[in-house]
């Protein structure tokens, strides 16, 4: 039988908001989680002196992998080695490694619902079944231990994401070590998406490698390090995976670009400048969070990191696609549908991405607050 | 069950050879097959320019698939849409991609074998079944639509390459067209592998698409174009596949490097600077064929295309491997050993890849002459 995979929903509204903005509309585009501040610049700068000196052929960086490793040691405090590195084009790909590597075919994968909509239909494409955990208000949105536990028969492994995509909700540390608890006793494999580590407003987000060594971990340079198009992402394994996760990166994607692994080495120590885009976030988190409510948006997640706000529209809407169609032709402002994140649930929910200017987050209150107020 | 997936020997060869010329040794590097001149100056200038002006987020250039599309058109008189094109990390992704979203669990794909050694390893991932055809030098090492016709049951599909990889021969256009007829009465999904395209000595290669418009084509920046480490693909899909594509492209891999589609734009037009680097392969390729029989190795496939000779060593070896690192140890001069592309025959063979300065080919010439002379 054919795997079933889901398209993006925000496609069609991104398609929708780039067809307004040909035809002369003015749009805010916070459908995608991307930052539109490019690349740190002395990374850029790096990049513009390999362009001239290396014929880059296929590669993966000793250094870059040897820099990562010391990365966890200051963040986090966790010893690795540079070998268990495996670079990727993204984090999409690691996600795609670190399954494939891992699993068999039919296995039983746990994970929340509302999540990243590439967990379940990826875990389709390879075969595997997804098994979603309904994740409402009263756990933040969020995998707890206490639903892992109960989960029967146990599940083969489990996707983490803290902080997640569409909630931005964080897991605290507690809760990250009894997950950790909970699958060691029942022999469940973790692989752990932080893509958004670095992007916190309530403290720093923990890795699950603090907790268990033999998690998976899924990172990529492209939100923190606000690297988007240069595809350049990490897959850890523990050293006992290490020659298997490497022997599917070489058959299934080979290597990594090798410009961005020379301009990633760079950006790791451009802190100041990305923690500036940082703050501007957080202004814009804030905004928001004050603006929301007055327009009738009271039940939301709470954004602890990443760079979205996901909104309960359910007083207004049984078709959150709809909605944002209209707020998108109406106002200029172009969101995601929350059926892309939970196909139960997410058709009373939308996901706002604040990864764009204060401007713009300003530009778009002031164009949002008249649209809701009509519908109140 | 998990998968089995091998890893590449040659990556185990090319390990020792930067071991050796870490202790001052000097390496002549035919292990893999990696144009080393780099991208054309022309590309390599239109990236320094869009590094300063464009924050590169997630993107699908529409200029780079109407060029594809008119490069379709002008080399093979194949007419297809931009849309059916999705730009990949690569060919290898592209190749993942092709196979997982056309195929379901358990389907028998046919290959010939020797192949490259992705081919089998990437099947088996994405818990597909390879049918390898035994393919010698009565068939020149390559499928034909007999082989096909006569393998029972049926596949589900096929992985046409050509040129081929290792040995470089190509499917000549009639042998194609019978293949293709074949594989529409068996209702067998073509997959071609056309990553060598541009790199050929005896008349070009012909596309499958010039025989079968639901052939998959999987194609490369990384050869002709010589953009090895700029990872850029593509993949072209009939019409009726292309939502189910660009699905799973979303999903498993997310976008291509914005800066490589840029680049690779201007890349296209650059055919005087790229047929150069085919002249170079030409006399190398001259200077291998004529000094390998003094060597003793009498027995090679015809290099129609790419740039590799796949060399029977048989008369001196049972195990391949060895002899390539003896080969190396001894002389410097790194190949690839046969079992990487043939489980059953491979140990009695070698690949050397001609992707190298031609200086450096003489230098290999003068390094294995006396070598293989003391092996007589």
């Amino acid at each position: 039988m054919l795997a079933h995979v889901d398209p993006f929903h925000a496609i069609a509204i991104s398609r929708l908001a780039h067809e307004l903005q040909a035809q002369g509309r003015s749009v805010i585009h916070m459908e995608f989680g991307q930052p539109s501040t490019g690349a740190p610049r002395a990374a850029i700068a790096r990049a513009h002196q390999v362009l001239d000196t290396d014929p880059m052929g296929y590669w993966e960086s000793p250094a870059l992998k040897a820099r990562l490793a010391r990365h966890y040691l200051e963040t986090y405090n966790v010893r690795v080695e540079p070998e268990q590195f495996v670079l990727m084009c993204g984090a999409s790909p690691a996600l795609t490694l670190a399954l494939s590597s891992t699993f068999s075919a039919g296995d039983r994968i746990a994970l929340a619902r509302p999540g990243y909509v590439a967990y379940r239909n990826t875990l389709r494409a390879l075969h595997l079944t997804p098994v979603e955990i309904p994740c409402g208000p009263e756990s933040r949105f969020q995998l707890t231990a206490a639903a892992l536990a109960a989960l029967e028969p146990a599940p083969r492994g489990v996707i983490v994401a803290s902080p997640a995509n569409p909630t931005g909700t964080i897991i605290a540390a507690s809760e990250l070590a009894a997950i950790a608890h909970v699958c060691r006793e029942r022999n469940i494999t973790i692989i752990s998406d932080e893509i958004y580590h670095g992007l916190s407003y309530v403290g720093p987000a923990h890795s699950m490698l603090e907790f268990e060594p033999k998690a998976r971990i899924v990172n990529s340079f492209s939100k923190y390090f606000s690297m988007v198009g240069w595809r350049l992402g990490w897959l850890l394994v523990p050293p006992e995976h290490q020659l298997r996760a490497r022997a599917f990166m070489g058959n299934l994607f080979l290597t990594a670009p090798s410009l961005s692994q020379h301009a990633a080495l760079v950006a790791l120590d451009c802190r100041a400048e990305l923690e500036g885009h940082v703050a501007t976030y957080a202004r814009n988190r804030e905004l928001l969070l004050q603006a929301l409510p007055r327009l009738g948006l009271t039940h939301i997640a709470p954004p602890d990191g990443a760079f979205y706000i996901y909104a309960n529209v359910g007083h207004l809407t049984d078709n959150s696609l709809e909605l944002c169609q209209s707020l998108l032709r109406d106002s200029g402002v172009a969101s995601a549908p929350g059926i892309d994140f939970d196909p139960v649930e997410g058709h009373r929910y939308l996901r706002l991405s604040f990864a764009v200017s204060t401007a713009e987050v300003e530009d778009a209150i002031g164009r949002m607050t008249p649209w809701f107020a009509r519908r109140r």
